[in-house]
């Protein structure tokens, strides 16, 4: 069972730990297969320790609550670089519960599928988030509500630029760097300008959606200082672009290009930084076709 | 040039100072005539000081942009309760701003419309804000953006019971209790049920519109201990209505009713308070035809 775990970018400017966004790439292949027993980890650069990986995490999850008797040999080839705001661990954590629930033909709903991939997040960031497992497994746009969980889907499909800045950031760290209360003021300047992205998304005006999603009073003037050059590279790309924020807690930046100033776009962003994906919005876990 | 200018609800829950509800019932009469000069306001327990009154301070800053030399009379009959949380002033400014649009046919459009109501809600509560006067204007349910100004229109359609208790409650005094700084946490709770409210929108989802509404953590825990008995009303209703919270800043009680439940909603609002409405979303100021 081999699956195709695509990357996303979480919160969108305004939508903070609530928005979440399906790349195409780059993306994750995980590849799971039944075993006698217990649980082995394959795969370069991660934690092989099946307790001390998102992936190992899940499937021990997964095995327990549905009594599955054999194990699981999950080898993972990483397309996603860590720590760099794209939900690198989620998308392990999501391909595997996808590839597990596929595997052993469990017919668990999307949303069970994000419950499970989120205990992966729990280990990768001490929070058991799924603004990024959600658009992982759902593809697409999505909006997260906790307690009880709940993924509301939107179908999008615009393209994507993303660059890569060459420094690598903790979401431990850009968490702590947020203020723990905002004003009420600012609240409401993000709240309708988030609520105005949901209105614009279902009006198809992306114009509109990217101009709120640069926006953002709470979030943003703190984390944008941890990347480098990143509100003047804004600053250049603000006619160019519908929008540019920072992917989750960053250092990557996604762009959401207008079609004709592309090429421009990918001209400006390459003299700040070395790595840049043109991509756009993804669909999902799915099984891979080589 | 005679207008039905509709009441409204601020807020609807997690929407603080963002969305707004037109309700078809109850409305104000708004009657504006041409004279020769200065500005005259008739009506019954109403500010008669064209300076003081909401009306008064919206005709005359539109007669001074559009360099119009005669005067006006603005005859109001009150429908809306002031002090209700049901937008009475932003009614009578918005109504003001329609029937002047139309006696000098002005051709403004409703943002514009908006824009010169809410100077009458700058001397009503202090604050140009426009979270009852978009509603008041375009009808429907609104989403409301300052800096620049912006209302984005949805078109919904259900029914709606207001419960009016007969304590009066100051904007000012509702907005003081609420604190100025609000927690992270919060923050994201209350925008991933607003967010999702507008997605239930397009989905005309009213269950998941209504109980996001519900469930607002920031300004109902305070608000609320100000109307007699709303926690206690909100819980025996959560089961027949769709969804219920306080209309503005209070002391009106918005529900949304199950179509089945709602004689039974009636009831029990009825044992609480003297005074319900049975009403439904309005589509905003029109002419008035007797």
């Amino acid at each position: 069972m081999k699956v195709k775990a695509p990357c996303s970018s979480a919160n969108l400017g305004v939508g903070f730990d609530v928005f979440g966004l399906c790349l195409e790439e780059p993306y994750d292949i995980i590849e799971v297969k039944k075993i006698d027993e217990g649980i082995e980890i394959e795969g370069k650069d991660i934690p092989l320790n099946p307790k001390e990986n998102v992936a190992g995490v899940v499937a021990e999850k997964m095995l327990k609550d549905f009594n599955i008797e054999s194990g699981v040999k999950i080898k993972i080839k990483k397309g996603i670089k860590g720590g760099s705001g794209l939900g690198s661990s989620a998308a392990s954590a999501a391909g595997t519960a996808f590839a597990i629930n596929e595997l052993f033909n469990l017919k668990l709903s999307k949303l069970k599928l994000v419950d499970y991939a989120s205990y992966g997040e729990l280990i990768a960031s001490g929070a058991k988030h799924a603004d990024n497992v959600a658009p992982a497994i759902y593809g697409g746009f999505t909006i997260v509500n906790y307690n009880p969980l709940n993924v509301l889907h939107i179908d999008v499909d615009f393209n994507v630029i993303v660059a890569i800045p060459n420094v690598k950031i903790e979401t431990k760290k850009a968490r702590e760097i947020i203020p723990k209360e905002v004003s009420l003021k600012d609240m409401v300047h993000n709240l309708g300008r988030a609520t105005g992205m949901i209105y614009a998304l279902f009006n198809n005006d992306l114009e509109l959606f990217g101009k709120y999603m640069m926006e953002d009073k709470i979030v943003e003037p703190y984390r944008g200082k941890l990347i480098p050059h990143y509100f003047e590279v804004k600053e250049k790309l603000k006619n160019l672009a519908y929008g540019v924020c920072i992917s989750g807690s960053g250092p990557s930046i996604l762009v959401i290009p207008k079609e004709e100033f592309q090429d421009e776009i990918i001209d400006i962003l390459s003299s700040y930084y070395d790595k840049i994906i043109k991509t756009r919005v993804g669909k999902g876990c799915e099984l891979y076709k080589a």
